[in-house]
């Protein structure tokens, strides 16, 4: 495990270079060969890594009959750290559209002496530097195409899920009414579960050399609701996780977050509980904060999770279980979901 | 004329009913469906379509042997489109960075009420969607991996551009010895030349059928300089241009650009009008703005114009009689020179 951890974080330091030399060809001033190189090194590799990692674990599985050659490990890595160039895009210019202060244990990008809003620019260039590699080292391979449409169209989907987030949840203007079940659904679906879930295992997949159509999609009809639980998961753990677990104090009550709890409330709540939903969610003060909480508390959304989390729990297991695509592998999913099955962080 | 301009413009109804009906079979709610529409309507067809109509016009001269099919004209026109949903891209979010106010003679799409920073998700949305239509109109067509490569590399250059002049002329810090003919040079190349000039001709030489390497580098060698020209020009004109005719009042003085003619000042300068100019660019005020024009005069930038001015047009028109390839037509270049040698707007 350590070792495709460092095998995975050798391929940084190369590729970053690759981007540098070329911009070193073009004879780009240095200020802007310098700016470059500290956004890449401040954006991409501080996370967990998760989504970039299991580009190559999944390629391990799918090919468990032969060892991986080192130009297959490299590439497949080499594509996970696209996965991450991906989230560092995404993650960049979000900050800056949620006003955030703080990313991964230090200040936003956009909030560094001198930056401001060139970080919009700058998550320009940390997506192009996604199609610079792909053609770089997959131009002579077959399934070149498909990896890019295949992070097009992933890029699309998330920004369609932020999309429908930014202008159903705007922080400076709580309105209640425009939540709903299915909007959240949606929402977690595009903007989390395509990126994060899905196109980790499909780009492996790619490598694999998996072309019929009816694998990808039994690969996808597991992933994205394997995301779904994810990311209620999280919305669960940023009222009721413990903050020295999880490592941060939630605040989706204050950010007016369209996030599953509050939306079970919705659901759930008598009109009076509405009222008082309608009142307090959104609102930076304590006593708000812990009027809803109370009122999820009367509503009982903590056991809604507990029984919406026992339930994935089976549903995506059946799914799993009926996997049998010969390309395919139920090991795949079974690593996801030992991974995150009653996580607390 | 009239024709070949109504024939593009119809094109643009098509094309955004082809993106909002795969929404709908997303079943995305209905807001992010109005919001989305809105943002292309917008901030799409609003300009002078220069770029856009060029692909068309510039396929009618490389198949001039032979009429151009309805299906032809359908798709040199979309992908004429794409070049200004590019620009959109560009446009939106280029007006966060510099905290304009006005484009196309309406308020900047971000200053729209309720807009603000989800501006910022839709330019990402803008530039999604070219990678759409060439998948849907163009996945049959050998050159298909060729248009998506053109868009990347483009997009990447513009931004190196754009990054380039965001940190050597940020408008809230003048450093005047942060300029240099080089930079100049380097960002009018990337933020404007490559996508303005050398990407429409490029695609319709794409769907022309041209494959030779050598062709591809024979226009580029032709339409870099004339970008460069064009806007150089747009320098000129900003400083010494008649308001009535530009149809608006020049601000790089005052904003802090990295312009042609501050660079050609600073270049001249004898020690005192360089200390002149570091205490009066890049200023509000209209005495710093009389001040800086002053030593322009002194200096005699507008000459320097004029010798620049005369002496593309007979570098550009040797380089263009130099076009021998088969696959190329000097008139695809000629055409350029004539709308914009001696532009006054």
């Amino acid at each position: 495990m350590a070792d495709t951890r460092k095998e995975f974080m050798d391929v940084y330091p190369v590729v970053t270079e690759e981007l540098l030399a070329h911009l070193r060809s073009l004879s780009i001033p240095q200020n802007a060969m310098d700016w470059f190189k500290r956004s890449m090194d401040y954006n991409v590799p501080g996370g967990k890594l998760n989504r970039g990692l299991t580009v190559a674990a999944t390629l391990r599985i799918l090919k468990r009959d032969t060892p991986l050659s080192e130009d297959e490990i490299f590439k497949a890595n080499l594509l996970g750290w696209c996965v991450e160039w991906l989230q560092a895009f995404f993650l960049v210019s979000d900050d800056i559209m949620d006003n955030s202060l703080t990313r991964r244990g230090q200040p936003c990008w956009y909030r560094q002496k001198e930056v401001g809003l060139v970080a919009i620019n700058d998550a320009f260039i940390l997506e192009s530097a996604i199609y610079f590699f792909l053609k770089k080292h997959f131009k002579k391979h077959d399934y070149y195409v498909d990896l890019i449409e295949l992070f097009h169209e992933t890029t699309y989907q998330t920004e369609l899920g932020q999309l429908l987030d930014l202008i159903t949840a705007p922080e400076d203007s709580v309105d209640l009414s425009k939540f709903s079940i299915e909007k959240h659904a949606f929402i977690v679906k595009y903007k989390t579960a395509y990126y994060s879930f899905y196109l980790p295992v499909a780009l492996a997949m790619h490598m694999a050399g998996v072309k019929d159509e009816a694998a990808f999609k039994q690969a996808e009809k597991i992933l994205l609701p394997l995301g779904e639980y994810f990311q209620i998961q999280d919305d669960y753990l940023d009222c009721y996780g413990d903050p020295e677990t999880i490592g941060k104090i939630g605040t989706d009550i204050e950010d007016n977050k369209c996030s599953w709890l509050i939306n079970q409330a919705l659901h759930k709540a008598t009109p009076e509980q509405r009222k008082t939903l309608d009142e307090n969610y959104g609102r930076r003060e304590p006593a708000n904060v812990r009027t809803v909480k109370n009122v999820f508390n009367e509503i009982g959304v903590e056991g809604l999770f507990k029984t919406y989390e026992e339930d994935s729990y089976s549903r995506i297991n059946a799914l799993i279980a009926e996997v049998d695509h010969p390309l395919l592998s139920q090991d795949v999913f079974h690593t996801f979901m030992k991974r995150i099955y009653k996580r607390t962080k």
